[in-house]
């Protein structure tokens, strides 16, 4: 899927509240769909926030949702592999 | 989607690679579509799950993931809402 960079939240280590006001004011911008993206420990922020999202934006449709992994070189020069998700969310 | 119990793995604390092992186990005994489950902070975990399954099992593919809230007691007795995720998998 293309995503482009202005529909696009990457959901970090803030407080899952913070994404669900990008979120929702990405919406109210006028912008019909939306992708989360997360990596690791983060994953499943990005469903806990879809969930969240649910309750403050009526007609939310979750249109995909895909998996992967993404190769990254650590602070001390290692590399690793890491899971990604991106959940692609759209208002009717 | 209909879930029988014999291709459920349920995803829990335990280390990711045992739930990697027994999705080999479930495609080894004939199973040709298994579904992992996780809720809440496991989630990451199942998507982690996928993502080493590749490496161990040959032709796999993601057939459907679907995420959604369930509404949990705790030991307390206080309500609290829960996020989950299903992901199916088959073996081509």
């Amino acid at each position: 899927m293309t995503v482009r960079q202005e529909n696009l939240v990457r959901v970090g280590k803030k407080p899952v509240m913070n994404y669900v006001v990008a979120c929702v004011t990405l919406f109210n911008s006028g912008k019909d769909e939306i992708v989360l993206r997360a990596r690791g420990q983060s994953i499943n922020n990005a469903v806990d926030i879809v969930e969240r999202l649910r309750k403050f934006q009526k007609n939310l449709q979750v249109r995909d949702i895909s998996i992967g992994s993404e190769d990254i070189t650590r602070p001390d020069g290692t590399r690793a592999s890491i899971s990604t998700i991106e959940i692609a969310l759209r208002k009717e």
